[in-house]
């Protein structure tokens, strides 16, 4: 079936309901970033598989709006589709709403699936719509056109142990509860899957490259329920529930249990989804807003701190290894970008509690590598020979820890214009590194200091700086980020982010610099506490296309550092045969 | 009448009244910054002069809140006052309403002057009292206790001609008219004081230092009335308005004629007083956010740049001899900081179309220059001797222009620590100068450059890098800003800032070094337009404290093109007696 006869047999459908405009969400119920199969929706109806974007069917035109990180991969996608590409944040194209409201008549119907539909989503399509003499409904005309979707998975549900988690489910319930008090909210409901796994300190596998299960909690100052699919649980995770009180419920009783909830003062995030609030606005008095635990997640213990340091070890030692192999074998044995990422796989399984790549690796040779999220294909990927640059954004998930590490290689002879953007892409990046901030500084106000070099030259990147990184957990995750958006969100000890300046050129080539930073206390001054990075990521820096003159003093001596330290951590762990290339890589410039 | 005084006879007037809070914003109808001498009730109650904070009254306590320019100063001020200081933005200091919350009994009444509080003040207020069982009141009782508040000013209202204006009445109404159209809406007041002289291209003079008049516009797809005591007004000013078909009507009818109005869709800013949402909203659909002139206003034409160009200039020769006076008379004339602001004010009023100072001049011996907005007294100011150093902060109202800029002086020796920390302003200030940054860039993100010099020694200054200017308008005006705040605000081309990094130490001396800068178009790139900063403000930075080895060479080579541009622009203005003195100012280093 084709894309253009899904969305035929979906038309059939709006026509028969008298919708004029159907929206499909990347959304799941619990409103994840990497969704479980079978509610990849808007990737089957489109065709485009990125990991942000959203369509809007309407009878005769079709639309796709998603960020600067798919400007090249889209459209290859979209082709035949039907469907046009609209760019976010470029000048000039209009917001999804504007455009239903333009294209559809006086109170037409405009469907959603409120069940992959946040709070805030809904809520703003609603106004705006309503201000406009349309009307939104709730409509999952999708189920009736894919029905073959497969079942839902019934991977393990497994504990993420105390000497791991390093906090107490019976801490962190205890934690969240004081909150609420303090908030006067007598219940509840946790709905991202992050946080639900988080809070419980529990993992499963039912999103690919996230360790977490599908689920909501439902917690009141006494009681907790975890709506799950019990079967699932091992039998540790279930003895270890029991132990926390904490009740276990089937997954699909979720919104009957809803129904019978009354008198509540009940706390929910704005990204819950629509059917979980409609469920509960009538008989309880409902906050929405951030729930405690989405914070205290990002605000890593010494314990998950520790667990990251111990990660990025064998993720630096499975980097060298893949790097020394790949440089002393391209040009001199057939591989492809798929090939290469499979082979970089394999090193990170040999390192002990290794559970999987936390995010589709990224290895983009030549032009591909401006393909900001380009996943390889299994068929048909380029070769990759002894010429030009290759880019590299992977990570692994260890049970004590995520990682994400991006680096960018000449394979070849690379010209001065590629030198001079890779030389720009590394100022920013050791700027970021080493920015000193007083507490209260949110990400929006460092993420200028990654970019300043290459503004200085008229040029920019289109993604944020920075993600948030879970603890053997989602490798992206909120609420901090370092990005040009107005996030209130203060950065705060123990946070973990990612520190990854680029610089593209169309069919040519991309370039990014990506390592792991955490947020840590430099010194108090009369002040105030001044905050700095310490760099997670153990893995040295290609320093051939470095132009040293661009470089400052400072900059020169963090990049010598942190490749004494890569020295230091990673030389225990290395073979002879990689340790003589190794030592090129980490001497000083 | 001493404060405590006051407090006791207001605290009777709560006490009739069944009051148990009162609270005194420093504001007039118009939540003007610096108010008319009639509406100077928070400086009346509780005796501190700072352009920021206000005071609650409560049976037997009392509080000041006041943000860190206040934060050596309002102590001083509120001595023997019983008013406890609170100081905003440090870690600790209780929300105001928290405390009055804390402070009061449940359903207590807490009152405030609805035509001196701004809609969104009373929003937030009258929500979380409700929220926790207390009630808010519009009970104007100052009105009893101060009673000798003096008749108000009789200032003449004048034509800005459009010589200065750069666009006409009909033009500006034309763009604002189409804007509310868009907008759907079909009325607007404007209650922002330079939002009403700027639209009808007048000027008064009601407001100390800002050449504005106490009036509203009544705003509507056709017609405009301007509410306003009339007597005020020139001639030429009243032949203006009606040309303009601007309806002249009493500024004491203004709440009679809103009364009458009925059906309309009226946008009101935030800013507004609560009391002119009341008269309102009953009978008709309000819409509260930014009135279209505001941003209008904040985007210079090019005949306002010129305006700001020639100030410039004439400000810089008074600036120069001013400070040409000073080098050469400190420690051979008695002179008090006081007299030297009389003396600087003499140099300004030499000026051609000189109207006035833009503010209270800031001249701070010593530690007085670490009072952010000291203000020297007429009797007892600091005798100034060749010591240490002093920080002028000062500015002129020119027909055409408005000028705000500040130099720090070191006049005897000054300590190795103190050159450290001037050189670690004047590297914010200019990589602040420096910065190119794309459209959409907010203020906050381009704050950190000011800063990071300081932050990297553990070091802040507690105040904005830079707020809007006006021409021949308020010194200080919105939307956009500097600062580390949230302000979603992009910057524009022809928005004039200023840029004023500083650093104090209590007790010993204050450091701040101020220019006037423009957003301009840069360069247009495939990846966006580039903006950057040109610098209005044309007078030398002292070089006396200046640790050169601190500098990068890209500040050096900034200084010297800076004192090479100050030498072309004021050199022909000079007489040979300062040119002398002058040179070596602009000399290279």
């Amino acid at each position: 079936m084709t894309v253009r006869e899904r969305i035929a047999e979906l038309r059939v459908e709006m026509e028969k309901n008298d919708v004029e405009a159907f929206i499909v969400y990347s959304a799941d119920p619990h409103m994840s970033e990497y969704l479980p199969k079978e509610w990849k929706e808007r990737t089957w109806i489109s065709g485009f598989t990125g990991s942000a974007g959203f369509v809007v069917i309407l009878k005769e035109k079709a639309g796709l709006w998603t960020d600067g990180r798919y400007f090249t991969q889209a459209p290859i996608e979209l082709k035949d589709s039907g469907i046009d590409l609209f760019k976010d944040g470029v000048v000039g194209t209009p917001n999804y709403i504007d455009w239903i409201i333009s294209e559809t008549s006086e109170n037409a119907k405009i469907a959603v699936n409120s069940l992959a539909t946040s709070i805030s989503n809904w809520e703003e399509l609603e106004n705006k719509l309503q201000q406009n003499d349309r009307n939104l409904i709730d409509l999952p005309l999708l189920k009736k056109v894919w029905k073959e979707r497969g079942s839902q998975a019934k991977n393990p549900v497994f504990v993420h142990p105390l000497e791991k988690a390093g906090e107490s489910v019976d801490d962190k319930l205890a934690k969240i509860r004081a909150k609420m008090k303090e908030d006067k909210i007598t219940s509840h409901i946790i709905s991202s899957l992050d946080d639900v796994a988080w809070t419980l300190n529990l993992r499963g596998s039912d999103v690919k490259c996230n360790p977490v299960f599908l689920g909501y909690i439902f917690l009141t100052l006494t009681d907790a329920f975890l709506f799950v699919d019990q079967e699932k649980l091992t039998a540790e995770a279930k003895e270890s529930m029991k132990n926390k009180n904490v009740v276990l419920k089937d997954y699909d009783s979720f919104f009957d249990f809803l129904n019978n909830i009354e008198n509540e003062r009940i706390l929910i995030a704005p990204n819950c989804n629509q059917s979980v609030l409609r469920a509960i606005e009538d008989k309880n008095s409902v906050k929405i807003g951030a729930v405690p635990g989405h914070l205290m997640k990002a605000i890593k213990n010494d314990t998950e701190l520790k667990g990251f340091r111990s990660a990025m070890i064998k993720d630096g030692v499975a980097m060298v290894k893949f790097l020394h192999w790949l440089t002393h074998n391209v040009g001199n044995e057939p591989m492809t970008e798929y090939s290469i990422g499979e082979k970089l796989e394999s090193f990170r399984a040999e390192q002990k509690d290794f559970v999987g790549v936390s995010f589709d690796s990224i290895l983009g040779f030549k032009g591909n590598g401006a393909i900001i999220h380009y996943k390889a294909p299994k068929e048909g990927s380029a070769n990759v020979t002894k010429e030009s640059s290759l880019l590299i954004d992977s990570g692994g998930q260890y049970l004590e820890g995520t990682t994400d590490i991006t680096r960018t290689l000449p394979l070849g002879k690379v010209s001065d214009e590629f030198k001079k953007n890779y030389t720009l892409v590394l100022k920013g990046h050791i700027q970021l590194s080493m920015a000193k901030f007083p507490r209260g500084t949110r990400g929006v106000q460092l993420d200028t200091l990654a970019r300043l070099p290459l503004w200085e030259e008229g040029q920019d990147f289109n993604h944020g700086t920075g993600h948030g990184v879970g603890s053997f957990m989602n490798v992206h995750e909120g609420p901090q980020n370092i990005r040009k958006d107005m996030n209130p969100q203060e950065l705060i000890p123990g946070m973990v982010l990612s520190n990854e300046p680029g610089y593209y050129v169309e069919n040519e080539y991309g370039i990014r610099i990506e390592n792991l930073i955490a947020v840590r206390l430099w010194k108090t001054t009369e002040w105030n506490d001044f905050y700095e990075f310490e760099t997670l990521t153990i893995c040295p820096i290609s320093k051939k296309a470095i132009v040293k003159e661009m470089l400052t003093e400072a900059e020169v001596q963090w990049l010598n550092n942190y490749h004494k330290f890569c020295d230091e951590k990673l030389s225990p762990h290395l073979e002879e045969e990689v340790k003589e290339w190794f030592n090129e890589m980490v001497e000083e410039i």
